[in-house]
């Protein structure tokens, strides 16, 4: 990994700085870049909020050889993770690589780790192009994440999407509030609960499900559940969109509480190794999803970066769970978190 | 901004760093200067106490369009923000620009934003004969702020003021205390309640409105409403008359809890963005006072600076009530606050 | 202040740095010097408890001309403050000064001030000689502390205390464990009530006070009242003797819940200015001692130092007791204290 | 110990700094090396943890020759301290001396001040035959950790020690889930009750103690009881297999809750001086175990270099024991600890 951060290094000059610890203080408001928005507290906060939760480390039993494989969304995973929709190469990233490059690398590598990932959206056309290609080529194995686009435009990205053979869709509404888009005439928007419904039916009609981006109260996570989503993705868009939201796992224990069982729950923000990784399935995430590591490990190392990144972090992950003392991921949950 | 604030910083030099994060801690214990007092503990609590409250980010809604609009004081106000009472750009600020081009920027970049300044006192005579002038030559679409002078002085100010042709004025009583001025012949004081009564009984009598600057508990917050102020202005002075008061919005809760509903509630204190506005509103405050920045803007960009403040702090806010959906300012409560 | 502060630099060079916060953090374990022991945890939790009260300013009221007056262990103060006793120039100051010179200063600086000084005691006799001689000729008004030491050493050390007129005794029993002594063939150590309550007798029977320093539990409170101390300090030897003995601050509410009204309460460890005073006030001591500040003040500027020191924090005690609405020290409570 | 420090530093140069205040900062991530794994937050935690417990400073009693001796595992010590067993002196501390002379000047150094050293493990064969020779050349006067092979590994090495004429063997199971060791054929894992009880029955059987290193949770304590060990280790192993451990001075006092009198309690973790000893005695040990100090010591001194480290803390200790009233050991409990 240290040669892809190196070269990551040099090619994201000016756009990320591949700090040792990635907490969101080097790149305060680098937003387009790699930042977190304003303050960057948002950022922060997801990574402070991880760094806070202490394991308990046991050793008196028998999981030696645990296995991390999960199901979430229909898809088997050799471990509850999936990469992050992320797009923009040129205006977040520095364009060291292609934005064709860096989807194949992001959606093969992902599956090459047994993984699956989400793919990015955006304003300029070759962001969605570049991601369903990499969808199609992968036979359908990636989950287009399409933006709160106001109008006809939402509807035409879910056909365009539909036409990749993928079998989940989402839908990033974190992504709402961005004026700069408004501005330029292309308007996200939040969306009612009857609206969401509506397109729900739609992709459930297709035979395909839907994940919804962006859930950070109790409240809203309900409502997904109300309005048919089958999973929501806890997160606050990498601190990208409003400063001072909590760090995400500060709402999941709620959430959890909230809508566990009832709906699957994946949650992103801050997750850097596998103790990450276990962390919020602790909390109460059934899969967690992972934003700049794996865009740094694609820039870095093209597919093979992310399939190094990803193996990394399974093996991280089997090590805390042989030390927690957990068999499955099932048994990753409020047992292993140190409390006072 | 980013041209107004190194305008700023070159004609501020020795006065004001114009820190990217406006936070205390370069300019501890500078004033005269932009500085807190002492260890500038109180100036630093502000800022802390509010980079300290988090907020529920909420999408599954349909408060697209917000509207930031507000009423206080008699004034109908584009959004809840008033720029606060400053004087004293000689020796303050280092003097880059008049007092009256000061005066006539704040005032006068208020006005055009579609808000309302409060105008300074001192001293020296020019600080508020400059300030008064801009509130003439606005039409008295400002709040002159008379210190807590003792013995005449305080009824000549109260009168001149009259003239500007102000609808609304203020108290800064939380300028008492400075030994300073008492020493130089001009003391000013702690205010007792009969004392005020008789001032804002003559206020009244002008059909004039009466605000009180300086309330920093409950209880003072409950004598400010028998007293018969209009409005309060929850405030440490920006940390510049005792050193370790709490930062506002610490104890905004608390006093809103008291007096909610009974008088008009503005805070200052560490404001900087549109988000800190949102948040002061859910902690309890009908709007907001804001210091430093509007003084950064005033001195780097005159009248055109003032105006770019308030319109970045617009759409940040609007941005931010989208966030958490947030469709008027009423709206804007303990509902968006996360807590544990 | 200033010049005095940086005479005090020059002269203390290699001793004490004279630093703008003077916190424990640059003279971390220089015992002998200026820091704390070890760690300095104890230093630094002295000033960091002190940091973290925060007070109720109020502006209402009547309070415009504040009496600091107070009367302990029989003194009538100008303000509620005493000089700590400290000793040993040459090896924890650096020598700049005499120790003749030292004492001098600090006794005639407070008795100028309407104050009155603790002198120290130590292993080389012309500590305790030069600290009597300065009470001497100040006419008995200093306070003698006698090292808690073994054997016949105390006894002769109080009678040689007597002879300079004084009327309160006192010792640091806090010095007790420097091994170090015991080493030397000096030995100190901790003292059981019944010993403390022979020599409180005697010193009783002389028509004299006795103050123990160094109380840091209610418990031990508790058994100064019973063993007939007139005053305690409390303090941990700033931070000296035991690294991680918590700050002053910490334990002076609980000390003073146990003890207020039997005896009189002092308190030293952190205070740097007259809101700091305020502050220990607040929580519960009757006067309190300085150290490190007015060791600086004496170094670099003799007795003129002192006395502007002393002046200095008199004027920001009283604009402290103007801006929380104290007319008397007697008003100074927990009604001034900030708490969530 | 200065120049001791000094040549360490020199010595161990790029795997260890040698800092003033040793707390995993400077050594984030260096596994192998003195470090802590990934982040350092379980190194950092130990640390961390024992920092923020401060003391009661008491005075006024008798306890003026306190007497630090115990008995822990049959053993009278000097001081309730052992040596932590560490190897690898090649790959861990720079191999500025051999294995040989790192477990001669442990073992023999505890001896001579009154103690007793544990002694490592590894991969390569010459860890624990240097450390089994130094215990044979001390009569026995040692205790072999063995670490938790699989298979006959495990066995084979409890003979081994068995040679030496040791009394007490341990082995630290927290060194389970080392992948590494695993990938390189030489797999360890968590050890399930049976198996433990097995292990142990065989060691009673041999008129010998059995010490479980690796304890940090109330339930595996218990569980060590019930398995028949005769004393835990509470040890997250110096924040070098599980990143994010608490502190062992966090979870020690629920441990003590749950087995204290019914099983030897140690612990180790960021353990620097005499003061922490005594904390971790307040929160529930019978005793510690001491880890990089003594392994610094030891290559910047060799034998003398332990003895001097030793003495230093036991006048430590008894200081702290005289400062807070502290006759034996067993009277150091929770009432030298400080709670707000």
């Amino acid at each position: 990994m240290k040669e892809i951060h190196e070269k990551a290094r040099e090619m994201m000059k000016g756009y990320c700085r591949v700090c040792k610890v990635c907490d969101g203080r080097a790149c305060v408001g680098e937003v387009p870049g790699m930042g977190g928005l304003g303050t960057a507290a948002s950022f922060k906060n997801n990574v402070a909020a991880l760094a806070k939760v202490k394991l308990n480390m046991r050793l008196l039993h028998d999981a030696v050889s645990p296995n991390p494989g999960t199901t979430v969304l229909g898809y088997d995973l050799d471990f509850p993770v999936m990469a992050a929709p992320i797009g923009g190469v040129s205006f977040n990233m520095g364009g060291g690589i292609s934005e064709e490059e860096y989807a194949d690398a992001v959606v093969g590598g992902s599956k090459a780790a047994g993984l699956i990932a989400g793919v990015g959206d955006g304003v300029p056309p070759f962001i969605h192009e570049a991601a369903y290609a990499a969808v199609e080529k992968s036979d359908g194995h990636g989950i287009p994440f399409i933006k709160p686009w106001e109008g006809d435009e939402m509807d035409e990205k879910f056909e365009k999407a539909r036409a990749t053979g993928c079998k989940v869709f989402g839908m990033d509404v974190d992504a709402a509030g961005l004026i700069t888009l408004r501005q330029m005439g292309r308007p996200v928007s939040p969306k009612a609960p009857e609206e969401l419904s509506k397109i729900i039916e739609k992709i459930h009609g297709w035979g395909a499900k839907f994940v919804l981006k962006g859930i950070m109260t109790p409240d809203e996570a309900q409502l997904a559940v109300e309005v048919g989503a089958d999973a929501i993705v806890v997160s606050n868009h990498g601190g990208r969109v409003l400063d001072h939201a909590p760090g995400s796992a500060e709402v999941l224990p709620s959430i959890a509480g909230a809508v566990s069982g009832k709906i699957d729950i994946l949650a992103d923000g801050g997750i850097r190794d596998g103790v990450d990784v276990l962390k919020m399935l602790a909390l109460g995430a059934d899969a967690v999803m992972i934003g700049r590591p794996v865009s740094v490990a694609a820039v870095g190392g093209l597919q093979e970066g992310v399939e190094k990144y990803f193996a990394t972090l399974k093996g991280q992950l089997i090590q805390a769970m042989v030390l927690t003392g957990s068999h499955t991921v099932k048994d990753i949950n409020a047992h292993v978190l140190f409390s006072v």
